[in-house]
């Protein structure tokens, strides 16, 4: 029997519909699955009810990849794929396997000879960085900044240096609560024409997406906490 | 009267279908635009009528921008925006702005208050990212590696160290042709254990997604001349 594969499926970045950044393909590839690995029980659901209102939640197999999960469970996890099942992973929002725990599946099944085929979705590094006007053909994600004000303001100030030198895009993000903290330390730490770009609710109806040097940003600044948001450093190109 | 906004469009990676990467607003959206900032106009006639067979070309606007357009030129693009007219602006392949002189248009439109929407579709970067089982937590992406053999295999080298000392993926390409060379390049230089991803044709029919230490690699190579590919090192997490 031929082995499944496992169908990397990307979700809602916290919004509403799908039909702008979901294709129908994916859509009806992930319509088709009956076992998942899921970082959030919660929001799987609720985003396969969202594509497909009458999807058969009960008749389908959800195992939880979070932080929590022991790297020993996860053997477990592929066993459907042996019984020659498809699995799809779905992370909590976004891309899956690019800033959550989900690359830890794809390891295991390149290690064990099972496909992978990753589906397009939003991504907000991606689009952050389309949007941003600056240098695609070098950039570095970061992930979280520090948590720490010191250790953050070194970060961002070797990110500004870094881009003065080489060019490199630098993007980065913090938990919402903490963006008015990265917002003073950029602007208190940076000079004044470091370009900074600001990506927040990307996706969203209320998405905002601005590029302008440290100095205009200390002029502009508005209000990003408890929204999503994305930031890069780099050189308008 | 409103200025217009700029649509960065995401076409197809090299395939014929869009269902399965461009979702239905994201087409519906450039249906609906008349002005265009392409990089070969040739791809982009075709991507148009690809999505919609009635597509009027010839009632369509088509601004050039590609590494011969003189940074002079870039303000004549704009003009429509400024009369009220949104304008899509058409990579080769894949997502505009990301590797190719699109960024170019984005940042002149921060700089004169333009709206930039980044729009959901195929990312070659991110795809391979989500399929290699590396962590995206922390990612480079390179461009193309450097033309000269010697300066390659010390970037390469340089990734390599790299990702053994602090885990970031780094990823990184090459035209087709010269794909033969740097697979051997990496499995002549590397160590056994250092872990490599290869994807071929991403989102293609023929597609090739595999994750592999080195030592495998070489027992396991296969031909890659020609065919579009993204090259990762980094650590299966």
């Amino acid at each position: 029997m031929d082995k499944g594969t496992i169908y990397m499926i990307p979700t809602t970045l916290g919004g509403e519909s799908t039909s702008d950044i979901i294709p129908e393909d994916v859509k009806a590839q992930t319509i088709g699955l009956r076992h998942f690995i899921v970082e959030n029980i919660k929001s799987a659901r609720r985003y396969l009810r969202k594509i497909d209102r009458t999807f058969p939640i009960d008749e389908s197999t959800f195992f939880i990849l979070n932080k929590k999960t022991e790297p020993s469970e996860l053997n477990s996890f592929m066993s459907p794929l042996y019984d020659g099942h498809n699995i799809g992973v779905i992370s909590d929002a976004g891309c899956p396997g690019v800033a959550d725990p989900g690359a830890a599946i794809v390891s295991l099944a390149h290690s064990t000879g099972i496909r992978v085929h990753p589906m397009v979705g939003p991504s907000s590094i991606l689009l952050a960085l389309m949007g941003s006007g600056f240098s695609g053909q070098k950039f570095t994600f970061h992930g979280y900044l520090p948590k720490e004000r010191r250790d953050r303001i070194s970060a961002l100030k070797y990110y500004e240096g870094d881009t003065r030198k080489t060019g490199t895009t630098h993007l980065f993000m913090d938990t919402p609560f903490r963006n008015m903290n990265v917002l003073d330390d950029l602007l208190n730490n940076l000079a004044d024409p470091t370009m900074i770009c600001i990506a927040c609710d990307i996706s969203l109806p209320t998405q905002d997406i601005r590029t302008m040097s440290a100095k205009d940003w200390r002029d502009k600044a508005y209000d990003l906490a408890k929204r999503p948001a994305m930031f890069a450093i780099g050189i308008g190109q």
